[in-house]
């Protein structure tokens, strides 16, 4: 089986910050986290396949870099996770939370099952991976 | 399936050496690492699971670097492998079985099944995974 | 000579943005640099002299990163560069001005002339050294 | 489960290119990477098994490399991938197909089974993993 | 003193080779080198100045990367260093000679005295730096 | 100014520990690095000059490499620095301690001036640089 990766780099603002709860609940529940601060993500995406005969790649990576582009760097680079998306309102993004969303965006938009993997690095010592459910 | 990743990092001597073997069966056996040296480990503990409705992780990471410093940082942190623990007498540190003693000291003190996997780097360019077999 | 170096990460939400000017007039200026984003930034401290002939140290590491837990670390990690310091109301944070300030705050509060050098990275492909002129 | 992993570097020239095609047809199918480039290979070799009782290691890394040093290094490094071999006559240099080829080089050269895994970097940030079907 | 680095990469084929001299002759001086191989290099650029007080910044960086395009990107990425350019012909591109030329193109394409060094990695264990001598 | 740079690798055991004192003295002054541990040291070897014409190299590389193995990679990789060596006697191997040494061997070994920097990490966040100082 091969597996392709394509790595991309982006820029977020983020708080784990719940609206339903106050500042002080917010500060006790997630610490120095709650306060704002911002990571350099690095993003690798997995599509897993056979090559096309044709072109030996197993998906063209100009396309792959398109909807990474779209999906992703339009919607959170040089964003505030909190403020700019409709995601973290009611859960944080943490590393867990956020990588769900990038996995689901990715696979929305690309052919179906073709996407194996994400991993999300929100520092170069703590990461999250979502791996696709083999049928 | 969800796995998150937290990397830490120690330094320890060590020589691949065995009580029952003279110096010169030693230095036939293991070559160079027969020799006193040392690494800058560098260990990856991979936990797998659903992310708490509350907090939006896996796992509290303050818990897990509590549980890392004790069962790890504390035994082996600027430490001798082989004089300063009873895990290499018979059997040499070498990555595999340096990683199988981290390994089940993690996934010992850890909530049953939460371990997925551990890397633990020796160098740069070496490195072993233990994954927990699939029930 | 001998110069010693100790590097350290902290997490900062930030955005190029005068307070005397239109969001209109920050974004023409600034572009996407004006939307707030964040940066995992490594901060490199490095010190020059002679080793203390008792410790065989140009520097008491614990010293030096208490000075940087306090004058660095206390201000700007898990913070916002623009809301929670007063450094850049009117000049933005970017490496250039954000590396003056660090300059700044660790050589005064380091012994006179022991700093020689700060490099801050905004990412792993963008830095800025802040360097002593010599007497 | 044990896996080891040991990582080499070589250099290679290449482009993607089919004898078949005129050049504005491979402009056409390949872009840029018709025209003549290199790279600097990273390869992951990736074995899984027991430790052997005695030594402690899955796999004797002396031999290892030299399997590695005969099987790839000899035909690639310094080597220019179209015209040096003749794996890419016909299907281009892509990530893929190399990583492909040097799956199957060493795993014909190791004992049966033992070759787990490789990754096969053409640049830091894009990747191939060709992965042993699990049987 | 400020100095402000922009990393860029590029990939490139190249033999150490003159045409003055036979095959035999290239072989016997350069050794593996003399046979086409390839790089993934990676290029530094420092400019030192004062930050403009308008912009807190030394350089514009999209006017940097233009210029870094048009000469070294547009010149040397996806390309073969000997047979594309005229550089090469009497000298070899060891990381000497091509360091040079790259200080050289973006020196006269820089407003005068900017530029203050530049670093080229032809592996990430092997690199030259060319840096402008004081007045 | 033309500075080349190669980076080589290699793995000691060490402690900071004075003859002279005893081991309450010595676990006073030097904390946990008064116990045994190691590194995998990193040094960077950079010489500075102009280019040979005919190579178009400042240095023959397999030169300046067959100096390393035998000035440094046969003295201290896979060595305990306290009891394999007379340099750590009555000074701590400290980086600072350590990194002068291996400036003194290679420049005693290397023509007249050639050698221009070493930089030696300990770990990747702790490193010291020696600098010959100009004429």
């Amino acid at each position: 089986m091969l597996r392709v990766t394509r790595s991309i780099h982006f820029s977020s603002s983020l708080r784990y910050w719940l609206e339903d709860l106050s500042e002080a609940e917010n500060l006790k529940r997630f610490g120095a986290q709650a306060r704002q601060h911002g990571h350099n993500y690095e993003l690798e995406i997995t599509v897993a396949g056979i090559p096309d005969p044709e072109t030996g790649m197993v998906v063209n990576l100009t396309h792959l870099k398109a909807v990474a582009e779209k999906e992703i760097m339009a919607r959170f680079d040089h964003r505030d996770l909190n403020a700019d998306t409709d995601f973290f309102v009611h859960t944080p993004p943490t590393p867990e939370n956020f990588a769900s969303v990038v996995f689901r965006l990715l696979d929305e938009a690309l052919p179906d099952g073709l996407l194996s993997r994400i991993r999300l690095y929100a520092t170069p010592e703590h990461w999250v991976d979502v791996i696709r459910e083999q049928p």
